[in-house]
């Protein structure tokens, strides 16, 4: 079997058969829970859903900050900071360092966590570790269509790929000049419709 | 269909079937992937598993802490926070005070995100808020068999649940002295085999 990429997709989130015998699935509220769940009738499997950790690093060289280019949607053509969804076995800071060496290809001395981020809408969670790029040689990997420092003044605010890479940026601008970096946690609203 | 619930069970992590088309899944290395995942030959669905956050509640009422005896496994008839699995569409915070409510039937006004545990042995991350207690009535939920106020010298550290649970409990008697609660952010290692 050797298919092409575009074969391939990542299952969305509605599931239509079990993944334990292959049944179809009903949905029903379970005995003590307290909303609907994908259930099998068959064998009884309940396919619980939960919302995903997305992992990343705000990397900084002599002041500058690392970027990538987004290779890939959403967002494709965009900057934002290395960053990806977080995988079984890891930690967070794991993860942001795996994503840092997968999208930019950077050395990085992993700092602390800097932000927590809670995006609802999304089914998603953000963490983002501040980190010093130990070289400035640099190796995009397929995701990214180019990684690059930026000076602070340079940030390209207007083509930034997600709200949680542009509110990571600024909370670092306003921390810098005290030196004091606190973990930041807040919620990322809905965007409200055009 | 009505199913008593000794027929249900959480679906594992172990895959078998397509929940897009119900065909058997095989594993493969994606193009541009570098990990191996489980992936359905006729759609091309691929089925990505992620780490599950558990989010939960440090509450105080009065210098005392409110914990839960569970009525479920894993760790049966031992003490906890009140903390769950968050679910979709709902932010850390609305997912700790909807775990409250659901296994202790306590109000509460929730404070600051205060510790962020990485489990990764168990493809978890952990987030506990504190919370100040609004009234002493308690109304346990069916997954506790008691809910109940401990003084700090009391809290039963030899029958508590997890060690994320203790772990936060123990970094609550190190700061309460000095009234400062910053956010506490660590990894819990793989138990060592006996």
């Amino acid at each position: 079997m050797s298919q092409d990429s575009s074969f391939y997709f990542p299952a969305p989130r509605a599931q239509r058969f079990c993944s334990q015998c292959g049944t179809p699935l009903t949905q029903i509220i379970p005995p003590e829970d307290n909303r609907l769940r994908d259930a099998c009738g068959r064998c009884g499997a309940i396919h619980y859903q939960n919302p995903r950790n997305v992992v990343g690093v705000l990397p900084i060289w002599q002041d500058k900050v690392l970027l990538c280019r987004r290779a890939i949607e959403p967002r494709y053509n965009t900057w934002t900071l290395p960053a990806g969804f977080m995988e079984l076995g890891e930690t967070t800071a794991q993860g942001a360092m795996r994503e840092t060496q997968e999208e930019a290809g950077a050395q990085i001395a992993l700092g602390k966590l800097y932000t927590v981020i809670d995006v609802p809408h999304a089914e998603q969670v953000h963490f983002y570790y501040l980190a010093r790029v130990l070289s400035p040689a640099l190796y995009p990997g397929p995701e990214s269509l180019d990684a690059a420092f930026f000076a602070l003044p340079d940030i390209p605010w207007d083509n930034l790929a997600f709200r949680t890479v542009a509110t990571t940026l600024q909370h670092y601008l306003r921390d810098k000049p005290s030196g004091i970096f606190p973990v930041h946690h807040y919620d990322i609203p809905a965007p409200r419709p055009e």
